[in-house]
């Protein structure tokens, strides 16, 4: 039947003008990024559920993350968190990781979990602290340098809890500074992503709160400095594929940290609350790769997708690989969208021939595709049944609990 | 001048017609109940910031909070959460509460915090579990009897992070089947407060997740079951006072929680993100004393006020006292309403003067006010000032860092 | 090609253990009824951009809706709205139904537009404009009982704009008041929806603000008032189907105005902005009707699915086109759930099964399905198409721009 | 008494280190622009409903306008709103104002009210319609030229209700490129105020969702052009005084259009929601002008206040002069924070003291400072009073029902 179903599905995308080929192509060509940490314990403020199995250390992080890039063949690198992942020899985890078929992926620097942080790092009053948070940030870039890094992914929880609390213009001023010195730390090869976010774990005022904030400061520091789209960083009812197309125009979209929110930064798993919201980013992203400038389409074929969640209560590979199989299944659906015909509605102001053009792309069951797409570049049609199956998530068991956590 | 402040702020409100004894005395007999757990650590999902100093156990927590009844003479009892504040003896925490002039509040369970419950306590789908929470309920019931307390505070972190993942109308009837039980248990004098929450740490459905759900659960209990309003468990935009009025006028208002939030349940300082909300729920009560029904005025005559906080960056006691003294300022001003004078601008649809006889008592500076109050109850006029001289602060710097915390 | 989709889907289904025969009956039993508004003019405070065709009386928007109904089968009776739609001859707007194959379904009484309804009609502390509004709905049950409607749908627009404006529990109670009398009037056979909405046009508090008021004033009227959802009136982040879980299990959901919202009220064309979430509701009915109560399976089969849209900007009938479309698909999507295994999922706690048991038949293309079902009830496969290429739209463009608003 | 209060107040103010006189001269150089049109009719999509009295035409306006600043003596210049304020005559207008004692403000273009910006105006896919607008803009620019104004103040009500409606990003330069044209044509004197808004009346995407995108426009078109803030157009949580620090310190901080809102773009009375939040916009404002570099603080200086309301069911002339009054008041609230106190405790870190140091100020009562201020400047000291018993509120029924509206 799956043959058939492909037939099926070949012949009627042709005849919509869709050229499958190409389709497949750019599905073999996504590459997704899991986080190191997404492998271990997290939750939430009122608790951490503790799961066996969890990887205790950095190794076996990417042992678990190479299994998602085993069965999918499209999450070839691992982002890591300093120092979550800090280790003695760094030369020892990219062999490990190479070994297993992986690279390291984007640096992520913590600024949050150092007492001297309590009111700030990079915009902390105290000059003593702010270096040391630069300091980091430095070392950080090294790491970078030593893994072969050419990402550092920048989030700051800094901001304040009640007004008054602290100079909200001074310490805008003090990130700048701060970034300042790390931009000019990086090699030319190296890409600065920006992160901003509404609230949390900052209450009154977040010093990036959004797009706007982290897209400035990039512009201040230089075209090595992208903002970084996390999709679960904003306010309740923002269009998050408008400030997507934006940014491509304004050719400052770094990446996305990919995750689910119905209410606040809930970090489920992707495209688990509202798959439509997915598929309309990659619909922009195409949109721009088709009829952009150069420069909007080379920021388009270079935006990092990387995935950041939490898995609170769900087994931690298996969530993993339902987000990576979730951006799959909706970038395939996108790239069904047949632009030409969007255009020609657009063109004659036919709202509902647009949106028809747009949405019926959606429709579509691209399972067979996916099944075909995975066949071609060798990894299970099923991952998340193989992976079942594999014995794998009972072989880390034995790991026990208490593994590493955040 | 303080005198003079008080002479001038006394003629002003005698001219509008506000009997200042009456003020006094309710001002006077305002109780508002502390958390223990608000003097222990507590923090984000990113970081709990130990403080040195914070209490190491139920006794040092009550004599915190002692400290906050001594200086504001308002304050006498305080809630506690079982198992955080479990002990051998609970005559000794009785008898030491009482030693210090304060008594044990509200019993608050907690299901949130153990491994078993990652998927419901009494919500959950294997009866061993619920039936663990539901002994749970009954030990706390066994415990107020011990305390002599007489109300059971109910929040449940239940609900669900995926569609799908539970059959949310099950979980609605265990939910009942426990609390029937835990209701049957409860003494004549006891109330069940039922506490509902917008989202958080379930982020796709909470069990009870507005107040009609734990309205219409506190219904079918019976009489002794009321709603408790966290002022930080709404939905954005949410008109709390609207909440509150009505059920005062179904008499099912239980109590409150209250704290402050500018985004989801961020338990900031009460009074510190928009005041004139504190001081409109006030409004609706007293205005529900004023004009209700006899259960209504019953209803709006035993409201158990209390704080629900979590310090994340101040310190406990000043960040304790500075939110009931908001509570007092907000309590006061409510009560510089004449409300005649609204009801008669009401009458006459005049909107603007209705608005205007509520605001302007909202703009009176009520301090002269607290200050005659305060030295007629014998605390000192300047609370927090007293605090921040009298050392105690710096007398508990001893018990170290890493003391209680949640 | 469409053939060979089909066998392909249905090998697929039955493979799945799903029964399509069953599925298509509940796809042809579906009935979704469209509002005579909304294929008139209406836009937002800013504009109502003016179209030229709209129907200019009662009997023209019938003749829409009728096209409506002819192309898809499903929607065979239309809501109307009581001034906008009155008639001398309510027997001749009946028969004209009849002659056009569809009758008259839900009536609406309208007390927002009357110069009287300024400071609210049932709740208006006036008691002479209460009469009014009150009389009004007496007036919309006799016309009920007129045209053979046995739905009375209301929506109040009541509220305040200012804090003190006016008493929140006295309209609680005069609201309540009318409705009873209204409730009086009912004939057995007739309903009362209730429906609730969070703000606009009041913009501090409105009376019925969300389901709990609803659901608190049906239950005191009685087993012939239930609550009507909006999907587009509640605060943001709000999880709907829960609500309707909710409502199903205490026997008091009275049906739906379907629209879509990605801010406020914004009723756009049903399923344009999450689809899933539309998918999900169903998820609720079709599981309440599969494993509830007697009672709750009642409910669940009567719910009254109607459509409550705003077309600011597109063509009216090719929107509502696409509304009962986007319906029916989602219907569709729902249908091929496996319930048994989100159950197994579920009591195995499998958080990940049973979401992706869930999640999955959201992913399924209905087209074939779809097609399948419209050939066997006689309607054309792609109503969408064959009403572009139908003339309809061009023949009424005689009718001129200004026809009926609101 | 009045005078007492004064005297005590004084002291108090003194004693904490306040130059009253200074603050009175702030109080006294304070400018509010009130609108033309919101002296006019207006109200929801659902009812305008029509007063009696309300001004038929931009010179009757202009008389209610007047009404205002002469009572409180900080309003002398009006908003005007083109074409609701077109004339044939703007010599006789402006000589008009000048007769009354006020004077033609901002200049505001109207974009959104012919039939043919259904679809966009400045954004719209055809050239034409483009051009119209932008013809329009220009006009705009002659008439700020004619009646001396150097304000305008342009909000588009561009944007999209679905998906693929429209290519948001070739949008995004037709704008630009648009208000590059208007730039061009604007005297060196002109400044151009560039307002954002979250959402409606488009639903999907609004071509200047927030800050973000008008600021980077704004900078793109030069130092000519600003952000304008209005206060009412943020997603629910933002932190508005953020953005308002934000701004100033990047000397872009164009003025406001103030209102209140619970919900969204509600347009309530200035300061009847939340008035803290006012508050705190001063304080940021007030903070900037203090400590800020030249740069800001010239920004500080320069910002236009500006009053947009819709009054829907509250008298005009009354509801405009409660704006007015309560921006004045929590502007002189504002003006009581001690900055070094503030500056002091940020410096040590000091949460609470810093919250303290600003919170306390809001809890001044400053009637007996705007009182004083009020009798310095000739004006009525309570203007609300004097303005209900001057009659003139029943001298304009005469204009009878159906005046200006929009």
């Amino acid at each position: 039947m799956s043959d058939r179903a492909y037939q099926v599905f070949e012949e009627q995308q042709k005849a919509r003008g869709i050229d499958l080929e190409k389709v497949k192509e750019k599905l073999k060509a996504l590459k997704v990024e899991t986080p190191s940490w997404g492998y271990g314990d997290s939750g939430t403020r009122f608790k951490v559920f503790k799961q066996q199995g969890v990887p205790r250390n950095p190794f076996e992080k990417f042992e678990d993350a190479a299994q998602v890039h085993k069965l999918t063949g499209i999450c070839p690198s691992v982002a890591i968190h300093i120092p979550w992942d800090k280790t003695d020899d760094y030369d020892k985890l990219k062999e490990h990781a190479a070994n297993l078929g992986v690279s390291i992926g984007a640096v992520n620097p913590n600024l949050f979990q150092e007492d001297e942080y309590i009111f700030g790092s990079v915009t902390n009053s105290d000059p003593a602290i702010r270096q040391k948070a630069e300091e980091h940030l430095l070392e950080c870039v090294d790491i970078a340098k030593t893994v072969g890094s050419d990402v550092l992914s920048l989030w700051f929880a800094d901001g304040t809890n009640y007004p008054g609390q602290a100079d909200i213009r001074k310490r805008k001023h003090w990130m700048q500074e701060s970034l300042t010195r790390m931009y000019r730390a990086m090699t030319p090869e190296m890409r600065m992503l920006i992160e901003y976010k509404f609230f949390e774990p900052a209450f009154y005022h977040t010093d990036l709160a959004d797009w706007g904030m982290a897209f400035n400061l990039a512009n201040k520091l230089g075209p090595q400095a992208e903002v970084l789209v996390d999709t679960g960083h904003h306010a309740q009812g923002t269009n998050v594929e408008h400030i997507v197309a934006y940014l491509l125009d304004e050719e400052k979209l770094g990446g996305f940290h990919f995750n689910s929110r119905k209410y606040a930064d809930d970090d489920l798993i992707v495209g688990s609350v509202n798959p439509y919201e997915l598929f309309l980013i990659f619909y922009q992203i195409l949109d721009a790769e088709a009829t952009g400038s150069e420069g909007v389409r080379n920021n388009a074929a270079n935006i990092a997708y990387m995935i950041d969640q939490s898995h609170a209560i769900e087994p931690k590979i298996p969530a993993m690989l339902r987000s990576v199989l979730n951006v799959h299944t909706q970038y395939a659906k996108a790239l069904l969208i047949n632009l030409d015909e969007v255009k020609e509605a657009q063109d004659r102001q036919d709202v509902l021939g647009a949106e028809d053009a747009v949405r019926r792309a959606f429709e579509f069951d691209v399972a067979p595709l996916l099944r075909a797409v995975r066949e071609e570049i060798g990894v299970p049609v099923d991952p998340m049944k193989t992976y079942l199956e594999s014995g794998y998530g009972q072989s880390i068991l034995s790991r026990g609990k208490g593994g590493a956590s955040w």
